[in-house]
């Protein structure tokens, strides 16, 4: 009659989490369009395009209103020229929902742009929560020499888009290597939303 | 126009949490009636009701519907008699609000209950998810030497009825010591709900 209660230890180095109820891997080829250098996608493809640069495990009780979805995502360290590895990011379907991300191991960043183009970049550290608030686009960025692992809890009925960006051009701002550490630069490619496609992401809440 | 994206900075040791919004601590004399010794309670309370036994830091965005509340608990270890530390325990006033408590430190129990009475135990460990579905009021206990912290997401727009358990003298189990681990016995003071009180609670489900 009622939904069972669970348990779902997570390895704070592999993302590994018990009783998931679902697993998706991204590997380099499916990341066509996400990195400003294009010669250095098609070399590094080359060079092995099946390998796994983030892999998510999440447990999704269903998609009922007011319910909660949870996992962990893994990202390998490395960069496509200057570029860091970086999850493919997404607003929520419903803009108006927020995600609660947990730093696990590694050092990340979390990339946010809001519809008009602002930008926010916080720190995914060890035992840190970043709360991504409704209305912010937002991907996830290893800036570090070890795999970034973290958890997410967000609600259930949240969606994703994952096009908002690539609808853009990418997000307003790339995160390049600097030395041994980063920096956020202007991304060349970006558009600017119009007051149509930003009066559209806001037509989603409820 | 939006809200700003923000970081919580979590100790696991102590529940510390950065820009926490809230924080609210439970001292031995605001929990009278939780525990069913009543004069080991009473030389608790003679020999220090002030010390606090568990205390909650909580970021709560809003209460909008879709939004996400978290925050961590800390409990201290000890027993009234032979009974473990336990929060007050509460059941979502939209009774269909699931929770998740992710262990910090410390070896702890979520204790969990239907309407109908059915019972459900899981380990509160470091690194380890506990999903508490919809319909289940719970309370955690720390049945170890050390602290219990945990930290906690739900939807804000959940609510809290904490007297869903005094209604009914208790929950159906009690969690005690055996020997240096724990065991759960009956609760002889629990009244099972009646049709009514379970149909009330459902009652609050949207």
């Amino acid at each position: 009659m009622y939904t069972e209660p669970t348990s779902h230890p997570i390895d704070a180095r592999t993302g590994d989490m018990g009783a998931a109820t679902g697993r998706y891997e991204k590997r380099l080829v499916d990341l066509a369009g996400i990195y400003l250098d294009e010669a250095a996608f098609a070399a590094a493809v080359e060079a092995g395009g099946d390998r796994v640069v983030y892999a998510v495990n999440e447990m999704r009780p269903g998609t009922a209103p007011g319910d909660l979805t949870f996992g962990t995502t893994f990202m390998e360290p490395g960069r496509i020229g200057d570029e860091f590895y970086m999850t493919r990011g997404h607003i929520h379907a419903k803009a108006n929902r927020p995600e609660v991300y947990y730093g696990e191991s590694g050092a990340g960043l979390m990339l946010m742009e809001s519809p008009e183009g602002e930008v926010r970049i916080l720190a995914l550290e060890p035992r840190s929560a970043v709360y991504v608030p409704p209305m912010w686009i937002h991907r996830s960025v290893n800036v570090g020499a070890a795999p970034l692992v973290m958890s997410f809890f967000y609600p259930s009925d949240s969606g994703q888009d994952y096009d908002i960006i690539a609808r853009s051009g990418g997000m307003a701002t790339r995160i390049i290597a600097d030395g041994a550490g980063w920096k956020a630069v202007p991304n060349p490619t970006y558009r600017p939303r119009t007051a149509e496609e930003i009066a559209q992401v806001h037509a989603t809440t409820d």
